[in-house]
């Protein structure tokens, strides 16, 4: 996907000249970036509202002007691109989700984590597809358009393409087909999640639902990619073993690759100590090395996504200690800030794109068939989560020994309740699958694209909105759990002697009495136990890390900041 | 010239399909820029080196060894693109330059800075037209090729277009024509300028062939355009009025638009005191709106150069001291690196792109031309830069009463040698007036892409190592001018109190001791004065600035880096 949008932005920039057009749409494009900022931080203290969904409204909003301002012809600015997307939004918000992740409780919950993220949303996959199936062969959606299948398979091999009309019934072609349909709905938002729950009021739901959906995206991604590439032609009864094979070796290379790119930044910075002579350089390089990592993974076709996860784990272990002061607080905020604009950009787009005429045009003649399917696919989306979030809560808690670290039923509603929404990872996906050059080709096309714009708006706007006040009536006083907190190790949280809580003026912020420090002390007799003792005798002392560069003692005075 | 590049960028993203050697392409160049980073900072006590000819070199040798690989096929990594450059590299670069300079010195100075940027590059921009005028016409060059004209006016008028061969001759069309040239080679690199001189060693010094250096880039681009625009059909003698009005309406437009951009930042963060929710939008908010300024620029046709540049004063000046202790260092360090990045990033690419072999091969057959040509050219910027620097120097002295504030003759000698380097300004206007779809199109197109690379290259390599030499042997112990100093008021050197010199660790570091400060509190009775008086009265009360926003208290203690 990288290639395609490299080519573009590299070669074609010469042929087209001035479009004046463009320039006017890009400025005010930037003029609502600007605006939905503004907005979003005076409903900051709305309890209801997040920067999400006034982006999304404010999008809305501006497709309705234009939408009547060009006489009802067209309510776009800018056209989606899922390369603009995949290049240039996503790997910020996904390596600042890396860079800025409460470690120890990442790695604590590891194993729920990557059981959610990565066996859920095959559950969830299943599911969903499976429904989708049987729903589409009631509905007689599937046979009614069958030509509109040709547009799904843009990259699949051609002897499968012209034969495609004689076997949509084929078992197999469904199969894919509708399993691509799953992928893009078992692909949580992120994005909205970070926004509704609190990392310091409930960090083991945050650590949970968040770290699961960083791990769904990478999965639905791969998924996606795998079922896209996936040679029909070839059905033999091993196919299911090679697919498990093909996922995990995306899964682990794709892993080692970030892990092994953060490491080289980090022994860099630390041998050369960059410091010494320029901030810039620093930072540069974090920043170059984190963006290297995303697209060496395309280069090896891997997943971008979760190299790009690791790399910032990484970084922000080790890389972010070997930094300067200025670095350190430079990088943090950078990071967060490009990772902000971007989600910025993202819902801004999707609330301006709902609106596409063209598409909407498409399904007016059949508009159940649009409301019918949204609705399908939403209960689906809410039966699939509920499919693996209960039982494989049900597991993990038979694996824990104290009842504290277990998942309440309450938490277990709020794990289900905070993945249920859908962004722009499915609008993305959706729009590679069923668009071509931006249009889509045939009713079946519009119909999913409408659905899924529907399913992303709803699922955002009314399960969004009611994340906050349901948290507050299962949990009414946010308790502290007693897993470890890691205030002091990662960038997200860590309060330097000299910058006092200026670190802290962040959203997020609300730091806990330090007496839960104490617990730190607690020796845990687990992997992350083990993993702390090969830290801290290897891995600190050679690529740097807490610690192991010079400690500047300054004074902790706390300042007051009004 | 935004235009083409949004446009490009926007629709035409889902027209191209993959292409890996694009991904490979693009992974090479950013592993080539961390290792540009490395190598300059390990050349960094180097007494020569400085980080554009680090990246210079790199990037030729880098396209000796993919012209080795591809057997001498290809040397490009990328197709250069004056719309990447102008978009995407440059804004950020002029953006810094603005942020960073030292408001006081250039303001001060700023009638000698606008002499030399703005007249001073009109005689240069004469000198070397009319040089290349006698030159070409007994080389005999321009009527051996007149075919290779029409390549240089893509722009311009039809009807003059298909006249052109038949007057060829005109007086009008070699004007305008050699006018161009006469521009592209105006054109100072302060980039480099920026990375010889020091902003602490010579202030004086610093901020005139700075201050200059940006001027002249928008100059250069100002009068670059307004040639190509210029309607040839009608010549009136009004023509040169109509001519001078128009520049004088860009040069104030565009700076009345950044300057307005910028108190609207300030008035914006001010009022909705952003910092108590989150530093993240702060610096979004900024970056934003510092963009938003250049597109709007575009969209107004006026200089988006000028306007960001101003953008970047009025932001230092208010928009900056209105945020956060953390916003303040990260948009301090972030804006550095990005105009980092983008300076090693064109530097790179300049060299890279100098063994094109396809312009190379077009001038095989002549090379004596090329060289020639190049010679010329040299030989004109430095002709073209003595006769504004010396004289307008004088006029300048003439005005100031006190001998220290007069520009002694080997200050004018420094000032003379520091803007002889061509960078990346030049090449980008070369390309648009040679290169049509990144290729030249004659072989007058050839000969003048390769002159200008070669001057690019040979001012850049040769001038830019002696550069330090010269001034260490002209002003063996730097003096510390009795102009004011800003230490305090700009991004570049503040020390806030709690950031001790993590802010000085930068390359240009070097803090001279504070009994300087002492003259702050002399009056000075220039424009100056009035306009700080009108600053402390109306606009920092309005727009907030230093002393405007509750001072946090804290120990000035000095740390130890190491």
């Amino acid at each position: 996907m990288v290639a395609s949008q490299v080519a573009a932005v590299l070669s074609n920039l010469q042929t087209l000249y001035s479009d004046h057009a463009s320039v006017v749409s890009m400025n005010l494009f930037v003029a609502l970036l600007c605006t939905s900022i503004v907005i979003s931080h005076l409903l900051e203290e709305n309890r209801w509202m997040n920067g999400s969904i006034t982006a999304l409204i404010i999008g809305l909003l501006t497709g309705v002007i234009i939408l009547l301002a060009s006489g009802g012809k067209s309510s776009r600015l800018l056209v989606f691109s899922q390369d603009l997307f995949f290049i240039y939004l996503l790997p910020p918000i996904i390596f600042n989700a890396g860079f800025s992740v409460k470690k120890k409780q990442f790695f604590r919950n590891f194993i729920t984590i990557m059981l959610f993220g990565a066996v859920g949303t095959l559950i969830s996959c299943t599911i969903i597809s499976i429904g989708v199936i049987k729903f589409f062969k009631e509905m007689d959606i599937g046979s009614l358009d069958v030509g509109g299948f040709i547009g799904i398979f843009p990259y699949c091999p051609l002897p499968f393409q012209t034969g495609l009309i004689h076997v949509s019934a084929s078992y197999y072609f469904l199969l894919l087909q509708f399993s691509a349909i799953g992928a893009i709905f078992a692909a949580t938002d992120s994005v909205c999640t970070l926004q509704v729950l609190n990392q310091d009021e409930t960090p083991l739901l945050y650590s949970l639902v968040f770290g699961e959906g960083v791990v769904n995206d990478a999965t639905s991604v791969v998924l996606f990619n795998a079922i896209q590439s996936f040679d029909l032609t070839n059905t033999s009864p091993g196919i299911a073993l090679h697919f498990i094979g093909k996922f995990f070796y995306l899964f682990s290379a794709s892993t080692l690759l970030g892990v092994v790119v953060g490491l080289v930044s980090a022994y860099i910075i630390k041998t050369l100590y960059f410091g010494r002579h320029s901030t810039d350089r620093e930072f540069a390089l974090m920043m170059l090395m984190a963006y290297l990592s995303y697209i060496m993974a395309e280069l090896f076709y891997l997943s971008g996504i979760l190299t790009v996860f690791f790399c910032g784990i990484v970084m922000s272990h080790y890389t972010w200690h070997n930094v300067t002061e200025s670095s350190r607080v430079t990088s943090k905020h950078a990071f967060a800030t490009l990772s902000f604009v971007a989600e910025i950009f993202i819902f801004l787009y999707v609330g301006m794109d709902a609106l596409g005429i063209e598409t909407w045009s498409f399904v007016n003649d059949r508009p159940g068939a649009s409301i019918m399917v949204s609705s399908v696919l939403l209960l689906l989306v809410m039966a699939g989560r509920a499919a693996f979030v209960f039982p494989l809560s049900f597991l993990t808690n038979l694996a824990k020994k104290s009842p504290s670290e277990k998942i309440s039923f309450r938490e277990q509603i709020i794990i289900w309740w905070s993945g249920l929404m859908r962004g722009a990872v499915s609008m993305a996906l959706a729009y590679n699958q069923f668009t071509k050059g931006g249009h889509t080709q045939s009713r079946l096309d519009a119909i999913m694209i409408t659905s899924t714009i529907t399913v992303v708006l709803f699922s955002t706007v009314v399960f969004g909105l009611l994340t906050k006040p349901l948290i507050r009536f299962l949990i009414p006083h946010p308790k502290v759990t007693t897993s470890m907190r890691s205030g002091q190790s990662s960038p997200k949280s860590a309060t330097t002697p000299f910058l006092g809580d200026s670190f802290d003026d962040s959203p997020k912020g609300g730091q806990r009495p330090s007496s839960i420090r104490a617990l730190l002390t607690t020796p845990t007799h687990t992997v992350h136990h083990y993993w702390r003792k090969f830290d801290n005798a290897f891995m600190r002392p050679m690529f740097g890390g807490r610690g192991f560069v010079p400690f500047v003692p300054g004074s902790p005075t706390k300042r007051s900041e009004h």
